[in-house]
């Protein structure tokens, strides 16, 4: 994993919370919803299924901690789990947590409205939250 | 999974493809794109880390093949895998082939324009088409 560097526009539009063994877990910052990715550690993969078996099995494992954590801690009436890809290449898996009263419900929240960033007592707030619940887990 | 029962609005929106050990696959009746859902035959589930360890163990194996399938009969650019749930709920993963030249690239499919249907005759083309590709690994 030692030649991983994160993708440009993924940094520029997240803040660091914590690296997992595969995966680095950043907080998206749009205050309009509890928002991370899961980004493997690996060079040059867009896809899951280019991951090898062993790190397709973390991937899922990490995915649905997180989902899991996601779920109870900010009591989500449903997760939205993606990898989609079309702008940023480098493999990352969304975990969004929805509400059915959030601004966009059910629209799926990409390309819907515009993101709201957090202020930043408010990010240093979620991230110290963020990190005490899946620090954990590791 | 006796009692699973296919959602009615998936039912409505999507046609029957094949049954996977795990996942009963169907075709998006939206000639846009090559897009196929997994939904695993399992009551009452909402969520992929509500699936027993071995069901989630499962999923991915039929996930990763599928989007291997997928990516390499229609020469896609890229796969968007999601299992998003706000407009049906029952547990389904979403598959879709996107080309940077498709309709939409590179937002998300959902909420993009109108689901444009296949002719009756292109339907059953693609149905068997997938049929052929996706019986022979199980």
């Amino acid at each position: 994993m030692s030649d991983w560097v994160l993708d440009q526009k993924l940094a520029d539009d997240s803040v660091f919370v914590v690296d997992w063994p595969l995966s680095q877990l950043r907080l998206i910052n749009d205050s309009r919803f509890p928002w991370l990715v899961l980004v493997p550690r690996v060079s040059d993969i867009e896809e899951i299924f280019q991951l090898s078996d062993e790190d397709q099995q973390q991937l899922l494992q990490e995915s649905s901690q997180l989902a899991k954590i996601l779920s109870a801690s900010y009591e989500a009436d449903k997760l939205n789990v993606a990898a989609l890809g079309n702008v940023v290449r480098q493999l990352h898996v969304h975990h969004i947590v929805r509400y059915v009263d959030d601004c966009c419900y059910p629209s799926p929240v990409w390309d819907v409205g515009e993101a709201l960033p957090y202020k930043d007592i408010e990010l240093q707030q979620r991230v110290d939250e963020l990190r005490t619940a899946l620090t954990l887990v590791h």
